[in-house]
């Protein structure tokens, strides 16, 4: 299908190309064209499929969810207002034990309408029973990036050797998949150096929940006499790079680790808010060149999906630890919800919005109060931006969201049947 | 007007009341009715001039955004990543100066159009040219409560008085007007004894700016040896209650001064967190039964007037600050923005919903996925809520915005013309 996006503002997120005016042409899952109008399209008007007026909004690159966990949609506003151990221990891994893959389906479909409703246009998943997930995204026509979860309570390497094989030769390339495991306070030593042992032989980067908590760090001193960051590394983890979800609470030494083995920070502060795990050092991450990619974490910490929260709070947060109102400012952390975002999960093609990268891409509603006057669209989208400004969201050269309504193979209301059935059998 | 809402949840915000469903009935400004489907109203199918039908979407009152400046929206994404003080003194101050009554006029208009998306019916509104806002929320059939904002730079004691009378005595009750001051870094001992004197006149509560810099307490301190809050009760301001817009810095010995006066604390955390102001102490105000309400601030310093992102900092921030997960949970922080708001600005009739109480509702939307599973309603909208959850918006029984149209005597794209034109002029 060839679609032609015109009369729109465009912001790239190339380096400082800022924003003008003109037009997206897309020929199937991939972008054709991006720049002024031209002439010739006038006299090429037959030969799209599908045209598309943008009204002057602002056409850009979609937002990168770059850790979340889809399926535990169901347990959104379910288990609020706990310590994070507790809550893992006596709500969430009770609750998950009782997941069907059925469960798992309708569960991830729920979690794709709301990262649709955000703008968001590929994530990196971590989650369990992944052939139902896999077959959710698929189903919806949206971009995934499994990450490997494997811990203590589940997976064997074998398994995880055999995904990482299956994950990443979908055609399409909307489902890819990453080495990872859960965390290590779950995962025993020899499961983490059998993942090693894979990252060796794939010369592929690891992903793991890091330094979430004071908890967690103190527990792996007292049993390792490290760091996590120090212990894994250790393990030989990150000799091929990867990432670390949360790194909330960091030693000095850390961070030249992290800053030599080239690792991604992906931070969540929405949820280290709610599960007052604390406030990461971004701004420290950022004046050392690590890359910093911006996630939702799950609905049952955060309590939503919404990248438009985060990025206020990415900024807010360090401004106020800080003691500087210039730090992290809004560019900045558009770059990570966008471009870093992508490259943390390795989608090389999602980054940009330029002729030869996935038409990954959303339209922002300019025509709203938050958006008014127009003095500055980029810090408006980081300062006063909210999921009501998001008009479309395409994935792969498909509209999957627009005014409101969405475009899956299930109806709204059958997903919401479906996960409400779910929620109502496993909590009761 | 009679106006009947049916096949709704409803959160009326009375103590211990929770979520029933049933029917809001609407004569004029005023609810009639609130509670289970009456059979008989089919019979009177002829008497309502507007029936809505809610599809069991939840009906509750509207949120009270308790501090705002509306007509600074000409200033939002203009001056971003700046200390308090540079940024009034070099930003703010010198563009206000430009501001004529009809920019005003239609920079309000402005406001009141992203209150309305996000399900705010009235507001607490500090700033100057009021007869031209005035006219503006009142053509908007919008509900404002005024706070006086004298100091040093404009304004006198005579003028004061008379605007007393003048905002008290609208015969719609959609204009009040509260007796109050800019800070007292900015207005002189004398001024303030005045507003003393005219406080106790009147009876009157003082609302002002208080303790929202480190830097704000210690000038004072330096001036006058006391604090703020004890600078400002030394002088009688205080005697007949009121309020301290942000709160963020305080003694042991404000604390009590605050309790024994019974004044509110409006909190306008995304505000106090872009200006790296600091985070205000809201637990242990709550923990000693001082009333907290929730304000948006400005569009310069915030930059939007979206109380979803205020109530789930309100308790994020909490949550990290006190180490405690459990700390401020959601009923409270919508009590809060709901009913404390109310009682904060002084609107006795705008707290719950109920007959007699004015007709200021709102719905939210629950088929959004960010609402879905419907486990606990009250803890989505502040945890995972958004203003794309906003699907009307009603003040004194008239729609003023619904499923994303307007319903104002200007167009959007008139109000968006009109305030692009004033920042243009004033902001070159």
């Amino acid at each position: 299908m060839k679609t032609r996006i015109y009369n729109a503002r465009i912001l790239t997120m190339e380096e400082k190309k800022g924003i003008f005016e003109g037009e997206v042409w897309i020929d199937g899952d991939t972008v054709t064209y991006v720049g002024k109008a031209e002439e010739n399209v006038e006299q090429s008007r037959n030969s799209w499929d599908q045209q598309i007026d943008a009204q002057k909004n602002l056409i850009m690159p979609g937002f990168k969810d770059a850790h979340t966990h889809s399926a535990m949609t169901f347990l959104r506003s379910h288990a609020d207002d706990m310590k994070l151990d507790e809550w893992l221990n006596t709500r969430v891994f009770p609750a998950e034990a009782k997941l069907t893959p059925d469960d798992v389906y309708w569960l991830t479909k729920l979690a794709v309408m709301e990262y649709l409703t955000s703008g968001i246009t590929s994530i990196f998943d971590m989650y369990m029973k992944r052939p139902a997930g896999a077959q959710a995204v698929k189903d919806c026509g949206f971009r995934n990036v499994f990450c490997e979860s494997i811990n203590n309570f589940g997976g064997t390497l074998e398994e995880v050797e055999e995904d990482y094989h299956t994950y990443n030769t979908d055609p399409d390339r909307l489902i890819t998949y990453q080495l990872g495991f859960h965390a290590e306070y779950t995962t025993s030593r020899e499961m983490m150096e059998g993942i090693t042992r894979l990252a060796e032989k794939y010369h592929a980067p690891v992903y793991v929940h890091c330094s979430e908590t004071k908890k967690e760090v103190e527990d792996c001193r007292a049993r390792t006499g490290m760091s996590p960051v120090a212990y894994m590394d250790s393990l030989g983890l990150f000799q091929f790079g990867g990432g670390l979800f949360h790194g909330v609470h960091m030693d000095d030494s850390d961070f030249d680790i992290i800053k030599k083995r080239g690792l991604y920070v992906v931070t969540n502060p929405a949820s280290n808010l709610k599960l007052a795990s604390g406030i990461a050092p971004i701004k420290r991450y950022l004046d050392m060149g690590i890359p910093v990619a911006i996630g939702t974490d799950g609905a049952a910490s955060n309590n939503c999906l919404d990248m438009f929260r985060e990025m206020f709070l990415v900024t807010g947060l360090q401004k106020v630890v800080c003691d500087d109102p210039e730090a992290v400012p809004a560019m900045d952390v558009l770059k990570m919800a966008v471009v870093t975002g992508a490259h943390a999960m390795g989608l090389s093609d999602c980054d940009t919005l330029q002729a030869g990268k996935k038409a990954d891409l959303i339209m922002i509603d300019l025509n709203q109060p938050n958006m008014q006057p127009l003095q500055n669209i980029e810090k408006n989208i980081v300062y006063s931006g909210s999921k009501q400004n998001v008009k479309m969201t395409m994935v792969g050269g498909n509209v999957l969201y627009r005014d409101g309504n969405f475009y899956l193979d299930s109806t709204p209301e059958e997903i919401y049947r479906k996960s409400n059935e779910s929620a109502r059998r496993i909590l009761g």
